[in-house]
């Protein structure tokens, strides 16, 4: 047997970035910490005080880390390595994230969109292990999505696949899926949620109509690529109860094949780690 | 090398039906009928009057059919070889078009949507010959879709892949892709397209309508897929001086990466015969 390796995966999400040790199936410890907003020096500091308790803690364990694997809310140039544009961390847009990280840590580092990372974990160690033809959707500080087909994450042509944030909802007006989701959310799905789980009417319709949104937006995407299986993630995911039946009555109404209709819809089983796990999983 | 075989295509759209003798290459002869819409003892009998002359010129040329293809606008059950609704012909939904029409021709027979015979045809001898991640989009009677990827059109999951039509495009009130085309064409985008030319105004702007729903809808679609390029057909892809410079515009302002907004858009280059051609192509 080889001797066992660690890997350290960092998702970096418009709010908070979650940064883990993994030994390839656990979580060994992990820290949080808010995402800086202010400037790209921070940023990195920031990333260095997460990543410097987690290298002491394999240190101690006498075990050796392997690479850094980040998951970044954006789109990525898959090629060049950069983050050509991340809406809600824009200090870090075309940064070179991967020189810089290398020089802070001297291990491998590997890039990849948050969405892409969330999917990767829950098709490993997660929900939908058993199946091949997977869309993920992610609902935190924005809505992003992967599709995992033919045993891969699909990237399309140019790397720009998997965007439903960018779905324009209204063709009058040209709405986007995300500004939608920013504006009926006002930016803070977990305040209205709680006022919803209160008892607060408008709080309750607000996730209703959120959920029929979303009913709307995954019909559309299966009836483009007709997966198997649907599973949601992202911190919105947890208060699934409140949205998920009107999401489900309005998908059932706009998929156009009868068959398709019989789509899965499954929850996230790694929950708030699922976006680090899988930017773990990217260190080879 | 092998002796020479035909074979025959069938596009069977919502107005018009094209039945082509087809060498492998290019087509020998061709008809077209209207498509019946009253009952489907009609509809067989038409079937059969664009078969039989074909049949006849083959025989007269002394060279055998080696089958039959159809293509059919609407979702098909493919594991049990059956349309399962077809919204411009609904007289043929739930028929076994396969059994019947081999009982009356005695050849084997073949069925696949027409946007995916549309693509394929394009892809083997048409315009996008040279690429391999290739979205299809079929603007006729209705809206179709279909999408070539890894060397095969892409069946989704449960054979419902590739239905732009039924792209919700207001999440106000659930409005579908193709009842707003064919409220803004009020059924006859012909009629509309030969005023636009005469220089009727309202026509123009009714076209200029289009061509921005479609670039919406294809913003959507390149979201998700991201394919190479784009091949749009159709009869109304025939007039498309009249939109797509608009489609072309709303699309830059909503692909979400900038590496995907350098996408392709290209013209059918065969035409009127593309889903015949695809159509011929099934029969293996």
């Amino acid at each position: 047997m080889p001797k066992k390796t660690y890997t350290i995966g960092i998702d970096i999400g418009g709010t908070k970035m979650l940064a883990i040790l993994f030994d390839g199936e656990k979580v060994i410890e992990e820290y949080i910490l808010a995402t800086p907003k202010d400037n790209v020096e921070h940023f990195f500091i920031m990333l260095n005080a997460l990543i410097s308790p987690l290298e002491e803690k394999a240190r101690k364990n006498k075990i050796k880390i392997k690479g850094i694997g980040l998951g970044i809310a954006g789109t990525i140039n898959y090629k060049e390595e950069k983050i050509l544009d991340s809406p809600n961390i824009p200090i870090i847009n075309n940064t070179e994230i991967i020189t810089k990280l290398k020089e802070i840590t001297n291990l491998p580092i590997f890039l990849d969109n948050d969405a892409n990372c969330f999917l990767r974990a829950e098709k490993h160690l997660g929900a939908v292990q058993k199946y091949n033809n997977i869309y993920g959707i992610v609902i935190g500080t924005g809505i992003g999505g992967a599709w995992w087909f033919n045993n891969q994450i699909y990237q399309g042509a140019h790397g720009g696949a998997g965007e439903p944030g960018s779905m324009v909802i209204n063709f009058e007006n040209g709405l986007e899926l995300e500004e939608a989701y920013h504006r009926l959310t006002k930016n803070n799905p977990a305040l209205i949620a709680h006022e919803a789980y209160k008892g607060n009417m408008l709080a309750e319709k607000t996730f209703a109509e959120l959920g029929k949104d979303l009913g709307f937006a995954l019909a559309n995407i299966v009836n483009i690529l007709d997966p198997e299986v649907v599973v949601i993630g992202g911190g919105v995911s947890e208060v699934s109860d409140l949205f998920l039946s009107h999401t489900k009555k309005t998908m059932a109404k706009h998929i156009a094949s009868s068959e398709s209709q019989k789509i899965k819809i499954l929850k996230s089983k790694l929950g708030k780690r699922a976006g680090a796990i899988g930017a773990a999983l990217l260190v080879e």
